[in-house]
């Protein structure tokens, strides 16, 4: 089934305790579309200048990515961003943000992208993510990322969005945020009075929950000590889940189940190198070998 | 199979962001043995003062929890603990600490309590944790608690301890504090080249991991908005862990699999209110139904 994607395409310079890298390819949509292309063709949206190399693009596409929707602008600059984590390797800091050409993005869709039946919103403003979905005729199921930054500034355009979506993807702080909730839990449930059918909370290296009217389930992360570079973590993570379902054809309980452990184990490759080192050689055979040690893992009498 | 467990039998008063209690039944070998008499005969080894009421004890008896390894010093005080949560009900405060009796314990076993097969040195000074371990004639498996405390103030007695154990149990902060190592999962495995066959680490509402030569495992917590006291939820949860694998008479990985499924919810339950309170009503097949609800969460194709 046809996968649409909107999000940020950028340039990432990022410090780890260990290591660092300057100007590599990142952003949500890119992360995402990498990940997702894996399972079924995906379409980007997204916008850059006219520093982005080619080469860049075609790594995209040579996996499979449509990057018919990437604009490029001339004499404009792209998204960049520049972070730091700290040894825990969960929290960062960010360094430096330009949006450059992302932030003036006003996305018109090719003709045949409107046709898409799966639609994920990456990290972007929600009058972004509402200006994509308008022009998508007629699809089946919506999912949304957001983050703080929305939370706190448009939390007017988040709420109309969160009324039209199916599903949203979120991590725990953002969650706690957005429902001025401490406990998980009571958070997940708010998050549905919102209007998605479904909320998954991602908690990094604890794993991920799911939340819908009828059930709640919890899955850990997939233990790894290899974590390098945890950037795009969580847009590979949605990348993994929706391509799970796009390919799938079907998003029914049970399925999206198998999408977030898919989702989980995709992630667990993503943080393995920097930028997508690690996703370059990863195939579908790793993702379902690890998919086997991890059912197993979890398996108990 | 026999069931022996030393700690702390102590007066707690809690405060939480929406009620508070004082002077409850509280301590490590309380919470444990309450648990853990659920599934199997306890001997508890504890201390109290003379201000320590008869009807704690018999609430202890009732259950099925042999006290005649709970030495009663006449003209002291009993261990004593305050203690304040933060509105995450995850991080707490000490308010006040009084050892009392219990910093002076030097505990004598009843001469059956030697013949124990399990052992649980529940969270005390190493010191304690061994001067019990050797009064017992042929342990099978031995397991010990231990916190940030003896960590920092007896690392070498610990260091010992841990050469002379089966199992360790520790949460994720004592984890990195011992191994001076940032990610769990090489914490875990610093952690088995001290000595241990199996180590726990106990993550809170994120759940738990047990990392052996073998395998690693990883459990999410049961997930419940009705956190009303964390107090005695490390304790409960090896507690109902110990008790399981005293009741299956085996510890093979997969029978440690389940008990820590077992403690898990055994945790869960005892977070639900204040001191003992839920455990009283708690039956073993409360905890079998809530195991069959977190195995079915759990599964997936």
């Amino acid at each position: 089934m046809s996968l649409l994607v909107v999000g940020s395409v950028a340039f990432d310079s990022i410090e780890t305790p260990v290591a660092s890298r300057e100007h590599v390819i990142g952003g949500s949509a890119v992360h995402f579309s990498y990940a997702a292309a894996l399972f079924a063709p995906v379409k980007l949206v997204g916008v850059v200048g006219e520093d982005w190399p080619n080469e860049f693009t075609q790594l995209l596409s040579e996996r499979g990515v449509d990057t018919r929707g990437l604009e490029v602008v001339e004499g404009k600059k792209t998204f960049y961003w520049k972070g730091k984590y700290l040894p825990n390797m969960n929290d960062r800091e960010t360094l430096d943000v330009q949006l450059n050409v992302f932030g003036e993005f006003d996305p018109v869709l090719p003709e045949d992208y409107r046709q898409s039946r799966l639609v994920f919103l990456a990290n972007g403003s929600p009058h972004l993510q509402l200006k994509v979905l308008d022009q998508v005729a007629d699809p089946q199921l919506v999912v949304a990322d957001t983050m703080d930054l929305w939370i706190q500034q448009e939390p007017e355009a988040l709420l109309r969005l969160l009324q039209r979506v199916q599903g949203v993807v979120l991590n725990d702080s953002e969650a706690k945020l957005l429902t001025q909730e401490e406990n998980l839990i009571r958070a997940g449930h708010k998050i549905l009075e919102l209007g998605p059918d479904f909320v998954i909370i991602k908690k990094g290296e604890h794993g991920a929950m799911l939340f819908s009217a009828e059930a709640i389930y919890v899955l850990p992360a997939f233990p790894t000590c290899d974590v390098v570079d945890p950037t795009g973590a969580g847009d590979s993570f949605a990348g993994g889940m929706m391509g799970f379902l796009a390919e799938a054809g079907k998003a029914d309980a049970t399925t999206i189940k198998s999408a977030i452990a898919y989702g989980t184990l995709t992630a667990s490759f993503q943080v393995e190198d920097f930028s997508l080192e690690r996703m370059k050689s990863l195939t579908r055979a790793d993702l379902d070998q690890r998919f086997e040690s991890f059912r197993e893992m979890m398996r108990f009498e």
